[in-house]
């Protein structure tokens, strides 16, 4: 029986730094405590009748080691910033991670493990940050807790770099086979291996079973020649029930200045007769014969859900050692407010994630500054570098970078480049691996102490897709800054003209999308989107030159704004429009010159600048005609316009001027459709056509 | 200078099987069509001021190596199927590809290349597959290209199992370091090695420079033991202007049973005097001055757009050996139909992609057989797991896999799983890869003689979308089988329950979204999926169970379906309905349910099943109500429906009862919303309220 590992242990040779383990320093503590964690796991599956206890019998010595010899944890504070971060990658082995948060007192009583999976529980089928005290991250998705713990590593380097005083933690994760074969475990490792993240520690739980067969069904990878040649530090462990083996690959892995990759043999639903080691142990309840089988095979008398009182009491001793080490690091945290007051509060405010006080004042002066400055026809990612590179003058927490595109998209502000040693640094070169990038920002910003922002083209924003989902459902607020908007780029052609792109963010829950018209309206929507704390933010923004058309003062509802086209139409602006043109970014100066065309044939215009298109569900619109513009889909505009002009279709290679007139985005085209619907359905007689 | 290394190679080194190069055995004319190849692409990017002239300028020695020593293709029959296959999957380098289709006498006049990134020419920004007569696959999204050649080369030992004495062909691909940073990279390569793809030679234009500066700013890879990690054969090319060593490599790659890896070491833009070697070479035009300094240089004394009659010679020289090939080929293939025509009818078939002369009989047998047989809840993707299993029966050419969900997602129908060395099955292990599983089905369908599926759990399109879209752009009739396919998922959550995806999908030009809501839809969607040739569908299926609806009676149309509710409601169906639902899936049981109630008051119902929405546009709707009921996000819906029901935000983890219930997915909660609406809008003497 592989338990027998475990037991011939003796204490001594359990060391680890700074944990004292006096209190009951048996391994039989040990052993009983894996038992603990696998069958409290396999009871949260079996109680459920849905879940996966295959992972948790199998790892559950590897997850115990590390929380019980290496986490620098506090259970009663799991906001604790210098906490070191855990990570399960292979998130549906929540009952693994719920098992130990209940074990080390986090705020997870018994009856939630019992609730595993129902609605209202804090034990939801797949580990969800913010629902879960403990839960670092929202996993389940594979690879990206991989790529969220080199977020976080990578954020505890930036960190430290500044507050050197009152930070230094590691970060753990867990990954499985799946996680390793998705392609985002490359872009990560990769990245990490570039930087060296030296605290990164990734243990695979390397059981050879996937949900379709053994892995040798589909891969054959020497997984450690591999991060090799990534540039960690890698080492196998023989046996996953060895905890002193990993214990000392724990030990070694933080010792070693690479990210550390540790290959940890195991078994999936280990004990659990005629189903370990197979699939079957992956996705389903064991039932109860075999859960019987595997509790007799282990010695394990208990009822179900049952924690012996010397787990307990160890699990407890370890916690208040994590207490004790957060007072003192809080201790350190005085000193330093005490030594400088105004490095403490700006640590205070860094972590609350909260802007300067003179916030408005900074957006006064800009705004000022910019209208002040030259009104030019110029493209709104130029615009927006000028933005953001004050934006980042003004806030030290501003990081970000680009998946290759830093020049392309406005986001190299002239910031040093965080470097492998060199931490200081504000823009992260992210290579092109644009899912990772994403990713890799999710953890930054969970981490606390920055604002993440991350760059590439708009149509590239399919290959960070997955990512964003988890900014959202995390509400992490990410600013995705995605230029190169539209059919307009161009030269490039269909496969890097964004066209469902927009349209198809805007329906992801919880994210907010911005498509800035001019300078102005960049700048205001990068406010928004700082300002907005509790999810991710679209930036979109134009390849191509757009004419100035802004006038300074601000509107009532920043999010949408009508343009000052009745001037240059010397029309009654109080009179309710013939035609009101609804319109984002570049297409709003296509908007006007149409409206000017409609002008001319008598009919009374309104064009708005619709800077995030969910304003316009608050906004009575009372034109006889609303139309749509916006070089993309037309399907979620038919719930605000009654003629949507869009692109329902790919663009094509050649000058952008070229493209739109193909694609029959130009004033003349679109003043002659709106005449079109105008004269058919319009009568004066008829009424409002807003839908 | 570094063109030295081609000028002191003698033509009596130069040989490689199967191409006789008699005609003109100078080394000189080499390092001409290498220097032609790069002047014509660097002219091509001038003219059109916009493009890449860094990637040609750099690797064109190895492209010339490939197309004139090692590439078997007939210029004069860019269809021939046993043709090599050659994929640019830095698909920016497109200047490179086209001028040498020019130079080999494809269809490619010189009119065109000097139309470069025009509209209407056959020489657009990136490589445009049927576009361009030559051009395998699209390519632009970095990673793809090298996941495509994956595919072909699957698909070349597939077809070959099948028919030997017409299929011995080798795929090539030229890959940048964009291409191997991205994560596809990983999943593509991992599996080419799993399977021992030996036919497939990737050349990395091994540049060191990526658009924000030296590969070094991003990534440390050391990328040939990360492909020897993989099984890849690997070698080094020290010198990109060696012909005669890259010939070499490429030979010994052709003579290794794995696939090969070739790092090939060059300078983007050689020759360009202050700009090689550095990212400026990458994404303009070189500008006048330096490109003439750069022609200087190579005592290139032409004018733009010159092909040096030796150049002109050698290409059509070996064009000619490439078309004598191909009628040997022909002949063989005569040869196979002579002995067996049944067989050559076969392959004639399958190469044509048609569907057998006797599929509507086998369609009219299977429906029948399904009415026959029992009619018990069920859910989709069982009975989708039904009709596959039919599907493959009857078409040997119907292969595909799962992202490690076969199982799951009911295509595990049986067949035999392909395997190295074994290429006669028909179920293709993807592993944990959903984004190359994709772009490997792209590559199948792109090279011929298959028609290709592949599954996932439809929150996972997500990863593959990039894929998906060029599936689109390349009218691929790729056929997605997403199951799982809402928030009814349950226990595993809002990472696992679909709720943007069926509408974001729907919103990608070309891609069709089917999504049946009993076992004969769901026979139907297979059929509309099989019988489009020209783009991909999807099919969305349900986890849960769904009740037995239908009549068995086809319908005019068969992607709506009137389900027979007011049978059971005993109502006039002649006369048109207060309410009509337009649901799909597993809504349309739903919205049944939800009739009865509403029936119940008064209301007369009609429910509509929409197995694709494509279809509503073609339809009247004379309701004075028009509900939708789909279980994901309602933006689409508002142009065809007054009152849209969904789910506007994510899900949560429970039993999917429950979590159906807080999402008001309910017969109660429905008929409840719609009654609300009629009795605040749909008054008698109203205009029908269908919007």
């Amino acid at each position: 029986m592989r338990q027998s590992t475990l037991e011939t242990h003796g204490a001594g040779a359990i060391r680890s730094e700074g944990v004292d383990r006096s209190v009951d320093a048996s391994a039989d503590v040990d052993a009983l405590a894996v038992d603990t964690i696998r069958f409290l796991a396999a009871d949260m599956v079996e109680q459920a009748n849905s879940g996966h206890p295959g992972m948790p019998m199998g790892a559950a010595a590897m997850a115990w080691t590390l929380f019980s010899r290496h986490l620098k944890h506090d259970p009663a504070d799991p906001d604790w910033p210098d906490r070191d971060r855990f990570v399960l990658s292979a998130g549906h082995g929540s009952a693994l991670q719920y098992a130990l948060l209940h074990l080390f007192g986090y705020d997870l009583p018994m009856h939630e493990l019992r609730a595993f999976r129902r609605i209202g529980s804090r034990t939801p089928g797949h580990p969800e940050h913010g629902h879960t005290p403990g839960v670092e991250t929202t996993t389940g998705p594979l690879g990206q807790g991989l790529a969220n713990a080199v977020g976080m590593a990578l954020a505890e380097r930036m960190l430290a770099a500044e507050f050197p005083e009152v930070v230094e933690h590691h970060t753990y994760a867990i990954v499985g086979d799946g996680c390793l074969m998705e392609g985002i475990s490359h872009e990560a490792a990769s990245l990490a291996g570039h930087l060296g993240l030296g605290r990164l520690t990734v243990l695979w739980d390397d059981n050879r079973i996937t949900i379709d067969g053994g892995v040798d069904l589909a891969c054959s990878d020497d997984v450690l020649a591999r991060f090799e040649a990534y540039g960690w530090h890698v080492l196998p462990v023989a046996d996953g029930t060895d905890v002193d083996a990993i214990d000392a690959a724990l030990t070694a892995a933080k010792a070693d200045p690479r990210p550390s990759f540790l290959a940890v043999r195991t078994v999936i639903g280990r004990g659990a007769p005629g189903i370990e080691g197979t699939p079957k142990a992956h996705g389903s309840p064991l039932g109860e014969t075999a859960l019987s089988a595997a509790k007799a095979r282990a010695g394990w008398h208990h009822p179900a859900f049952a924690v012996p009182e010397p787990v307990r009491d160890r699990c407890l001793s370890l916690a208040a050692v994590g207490t004790a080490r957060r007072r003192e690091w809080e201790h350190r945290l005085t000193q330093l407010s005490l030594a400088d007051p105004a490095r403490g509060r700006e640590w205070d405010r860094r972590l609350a994630g909260a802007l300067p006080s003179d916030w408005h004042q900074f957006l006064t002066d800009t705004r000022a500054a910019m209208c002040a400055g030259p009104r030019d026809a110029r493209a709104t990612r130029i615009w927006s570098r000028q933005v953001l590179e004050a934006m980042q003058h003004k806030l030290p927490e501003l990081v970000g970078g680009s998946a290759d595109l830093a020049g392309s998209t406005g986001v190299d502000t002239g910031f040093p480049v965080v470097r492998r040693d060199d931490w200081a640094g504000r823009a992260i070169p992210f290579g092109v691996r644009e899912f990772a990038m994403a990713a890799v920002l999710n953890g930054l910003s969970l981490h606390g102490g920055f604002r993440v922002f991350g760059s590439t083209f708009a149509v590239f924003s399919d290959y960070l897709r997955p990512a964003l989902r988890l900014s959202a459902l995390m509400r992490q607020p990410v600013i995705y800054v995605l230029t190169h908007d539209s059919v307009a780029v161009g030269e490039d052609g269909p496969t890097h003209q964004p066209v469902e792109h927009l349209e198809s963010l805007r329906l992801i829950p919880g994210v907010r999308v911005f498509r800035p018209a001019n300078g102005l309206e960049t700048l205001t929507a990068w406010t928004l989107a700082l300002e907005h704390r509790s999810g991710p933010s679209v930036i979109a923004l134009s390849r191509q030159a757009l004419p100035a058309l802004s006038a300074c003062a601000p509107t009532e509802d920043r999010r949408l704004r009508v343009v000052h086209v009745e001037e240059a139409l010397k029309q009654d602006a109080s009179r309710a429009p013939d035609v009101e043109f609804l319109a984002t970014g570049s297409e709003v100066g296509l908007a006007v010159e149409a409206a000017k065309l409609l002008d001319a044939q008598g009919l009374h215009c309104r064009v708005r600048s619709v800077l995030e298109r969910d304003a316009l569900l608050e906004t009575e619109r009372d034109a006889r005609l609303t139309v749509s513009v916006e070089a993309g889909v037309t399907a979620g505009w038919h719930r605000f316009a009654g003629l949507c002009l869009g692109v329902d279709e790919f663009g094509l290679s050649g000058p952008g001027p070229d493209v739109l007139r193909v694609l029959d985005l130009t004033p003349e085209a679109v003043a002659a459709k709106v005449l079109e619907r105008w004269v058919g359905r319009a009568r004066p007689d008829a009424p409002p056509v807003t839908t």
